[in-house]
């Protein structure tokens, strides 16, 4: 059974192009995972005429709707309202939401503004969906033809809360998830990736597809539900082999790894071993992208990096910046004593798009050096963001070679 | 006079989330900028009964469409197709659009597939709109009430074919801008600010909003087009006195500030600042939202930051955070030589969700001393980032107080 969903945006800001509408894109795959067909995305702004008249609209073409924005406090937050008169409903106080929101304000040492009482309001035969992480909670009802959940435009909120409604769907429709197989790599492009696979013949019930974050590239294989276990693995595995070691993590419907961070953690841990690094072009990402990780013990950034090599007494080369990386592992050592030392250098201007840089890492462990260098171009944030990237991976690839 | 206008996007990658849709918010921006009500944006896969059935729906409720995706040379390209069904006009033949194509392709010494002969074909009332970065022409036409505007997906091109489409809609559209004026704030709720100004009377042809970003919380003035300059930055200036120091930029039509990094290194750089950094809970943060900003020299982060105050002679009390964070402000002077010395630390447990913690912030600089404390709350990430935001909040405030 084909079950027609759709998703549903409002805010100004959307309608207004003020923001981008990545929560529909990020609802939608995860519905087609789940096995809707997603049919329409619409976006209308704080209105509530266009509201009730949207959802009326969606009420009598499709099965479910997922919609995110205008829960929150303020005067232009109108959806319980639209859904209340779309649906001829009234709105009705939930004590146990306002509870939940006091307890959010409670917890921050704060009073709760009566403005926010609001948001404890819902259509009488709605089911309240709560928000472990702000103060909008969610509702879902039918309407008509239509199950409608209603979640809040916050993008952390709304997938905080994502895990409840995929349950109640699941409860709901029959549909047959497809297997989604995604195969999670580092420092490759995504038409390079193409191009390793381009001799590899899948079956024809599977899908492949790309999606390049800003992180990562994720190689996307459906299988159907019925495809036998034994025989995805085997795709799975010729395809990861295709792609090589730039591949960090597979996340299966049985098991997520988690992103390179979270990867590389885990074995960190596992190993006891305690990490402190030299930033340069990354300029505090290698450290704010391990936040809650015990093993990264000491980060430093400094604009100069040649006067702390000379504070330490340490060799450095403004024309061999992979030597210098190494010297300045060594001497990090000797004054952080910790176990392993990571060194990030770059030659070139960092804030010219039109120019790359040139990354040197080193990573002293007590099994050796390991070092690589690569050319990063783009915006200062790309930079800046694959350098960090580019560091962390060479962790893990010393982790993987290390390992006993 | 309103305008009603209406996005519409067209592909698979689209609806299914493959892709997230700029194209939609770039052209809605543009819209608003000149004057355009846009009230609604709409993605559709790749089927025709789809494709026909929106337009006609957007044909009675809109006077204008912006149209992207679907004018490419293969099976799924279907949007003249679909324009010709919903209109009734035949497809025709248009030579000049061929031979654009073939210059497209000679110029790239290529010749042209058989396939490409198919963008050449538009409804019979359509008007051509040439393409100077691509294969694909757009075309504009009146279905019904709303004027169609049609462009390809691919953002490069369907920027570079608007500066056309612009001038078209003006010729063709009685459009006046509206004005926006948005207050940008930092440590304050979205709520706690409608709180503030719940006692302001605006004018009623005023439209007041609120965007809560990561960040910052953005107050929004939309003012008619009619408005006088002055009035219009009385009533801002009555907004902002109302929220306060928080506001830490106001961006209008003729000007925008940017983001509090952007707004702090104007003034760093203007005063020839340069400063230190010690960050604890924020990890990183710091420095990497300060990412191209010459101002910033050295930021450390350390897991046990007491051992650092140890190291320096510096006095460390574990029960008293703010006279310690001003203790080691007082030292990385000593060590770093630098202008300003900002210090973050915390108490509590960063990782607990349902634990706060208490930020205590110093900074020390020429002319003394300054420091803030405050809870945060929430997950990993939101405490990371507020950590971050706060210290860089006291930098403004410090730099708005000491300024001349």
């Amino acid at each position: 059974m084909r079950v027609i969903a759709e998703i549903f945006s409002q805010g100004e800001e959307v309608v207004s192009g003020q923001t981008v509408d990545s929560n529909a894109a990020w609802l939608s795959q995860n519905l087609n995972e789940l096995g809707f067909v997603v049919k329409r995305h619409t976006a209308v702004g704080d209105c509530l005429e266009d509201l009730v008249a949207l959802i009326l609209e969606i009420a009598v073409r499709a099965d479910c709707c997922l919609c995110t924005g205008g829960l929150g406090p303020t005067i232009d937050d109108l959806t319980a309202e639209a859904a209340s008169r779309a649906s001829g409903q009234d709105l009705l106080f939930d004590p146990t939401a306002l509870q939940g929101i006091e307890a959010y304000f409670a917890k921050r040492q704060r009073s709760m503004p009566a403005l926010n009482r609001k948001q404890a309001y819902f259509p009488t035969q709605a089911v309240r969906i709560d928000n472990p992480v702000g103060t909008a909670p969610g509702f879902a009802m039918q309407i008509q033809r239509c199950w409608f959940v209603f979640l809040p435009g916050v993008p952390s909120e709304m997938k905080a809360m994502f895990s409840a409604v995929r349950e109640q769907l699941l409860g709901r429709f029959s549909v047959q998830p497809d297997c989604l197989v995604s195969l999670r790599s580092v420092g490759i492009g995504e038409s390079a990736i193409q191009q390793r696979l381009e001799s590899l013949v899948l079956p024809n019930t599977v899908q492949l597809g790309f999606r390049a974050a800003v992180d990562e590239v994720q190689t996307k294989l459906l299988f159907p539900a019925a495809f036998a276990v034994d025989e995805r693995m085997y795709w799975t595995n010729q395809v990861a082999g295709l792609i090589g070691d730039a591949v960090f993590a597979i996340d299966t419907p049985e098991q997520t790894q988690g992103d390179l961070p979270t990867v590389i953690g885990r074995e960190m841990t596992k190993r006891g071993l305690s990490l402190s690094v030299i930033e340069t072009a990354s300029q505090g990402l290698i450290a704010a992208k391990c936040i809650g990780q015990d093993w990264l013990r000491f980060v430093q950034f400094s604009a100069n990096i040649a006067i702390t090599a000379e504070r330490w007494g340490c060799a450095y080369f403004a024309d061999d910046l992979a030597q210098s990386a190494a010297e300045l592992a060594r001497h990090l050592q000797q004054h952080q004593g910790l176990d392993w030392q990571l060194v990030q250098l770059y030659h070139g201007s960092i804030t010219d798009p039109d120019q790359p840089i040139v990354l040197y890492n080193a990573l002293q462990t007590r099994d050796g050096l390991f070092q690589s260098s690569m050319n990063v171009a783009g915006r200062l944030q790309t930079k800046q963001n694959q350098a960090a990237m580019l560091a962390l991976d060479l962790l893990r690839r010393t982790l993987k070679m290390t390992c006993l």
